[in-house]
């Protein structure tokens, strides 16, 4: 299981085997099944994920008892409440268990102190959030443009394998369409 | 000028007057007049800009000729196509003054070249990139859920000045609202 994070990170920065057994030290591994909470609105964030198998999806119901997709979660990706979990505020968001999922969990302390020791693993994680923020600027682009076909390709990019791991209301719900557009975006692409 | 700057980085991380003058050794002032184009859709993108006066608007627009803002960028904020910067891309949006700007450009180089000489500033830049994550998934969110109150109060928050220093056509564009539902929004709230 550590060699995904091992792999990940090589793909950003260079360890040696010593200093990554060292960060993986501060990592706890964390099992949950399919449906479990990870992190619910309200609760304190202490914690990221590291997703090692399964799929994790980050969302929101608003007062219309209406979901909202923000993320989903797959191996090798990060998840959080990163506003609650940067700010030490209470999580605004909640995530949730789509399979059974196996994670990383890597605590706020925990990252501090390696990006404290560690300016290899400051730079690590400088350039992951670069990524995520880029990522995110994206989205919001095609969200405004309302692009609902950009926004399903790039969705599909990223995550070839979404399409059949995720059910078809949650991919609808994360692009903002009903389950009928998203068919025809589906059968569009093939 | 160069003290703006000075303060900005002191809200994160801690340097002594001479780690910023090197720092600042790395920037390059720039003017720009009202109106003048920083970055075009296209074009390569090797700066961002740390603004020092005046206002710019980040923008798209769509095949329809609809313009859609992405970020306004006001002194001691940061601005770039950070998706063409960090992968070395062509600019998907463009970036001009709503007013004539003060700036202070640092290179993709040089901003690499800084973060590997001083973890310090590796960490300013993680830290800073943090924030800028958060914000955009916060916008994301208030986009999905259609709640233009709260992402006109978000705007306001960030910038109190900005209803006054920015034309109300852009602040819609913004919030993707008519200037009319921007009208109450601005009367509701005061």
């Amino acid at each position: 299981m550590a060699a995904q994070l091992q792999e990940h990170i090589a793909k950003t920065v260079s360890l040696t085997n010593e200093q990554f057994a060292y960060v993986l030290s501060h990592f706890t591994p964390r099992s949950f099944k399919k449906g479990q909470v990870i992190i619910s609105e309200g609760s304190r964030v202490e914690e990221e994920y590291f997703v090692l198998s399964g799929c994790t999806k980050a969302f929101y119901i608003n007062d219309e008892t209406k979901m909202y997709i923000l993320q989903f979660a797959m191996p090798t990706w990060w998840t959080s409440d990163y506003h609650a979990l940067y700010s030490h505020d209470k999580a605004t968001i909640n995530i949730d268990c789509i399979t059974d999922a196996e994670v990383l969990a890597l605590s706020n302390d925990n990252r501090e102190k390696l990006c404290a020791e560690m300016h290899v693993m400051e730079r690590f994680f400088r350039l992951r959030t670069n990524k995520g923020y880029v990522a995110s600027q994206r989205r919001l682009l095609s969200l405004m443009n309302n692009d609902t076909r950009k926004r399903y390709e790039e969705l599909m990019d990223q995550y070839p394998a979404l399409y059949n791991m995720v059910p078809k209301h949650l991919i609808a719900a994360y692009l903002g369409v009903s389950r009928e557009t998203l068919s025809r975006l589906y059968n569009g692409s093939k």
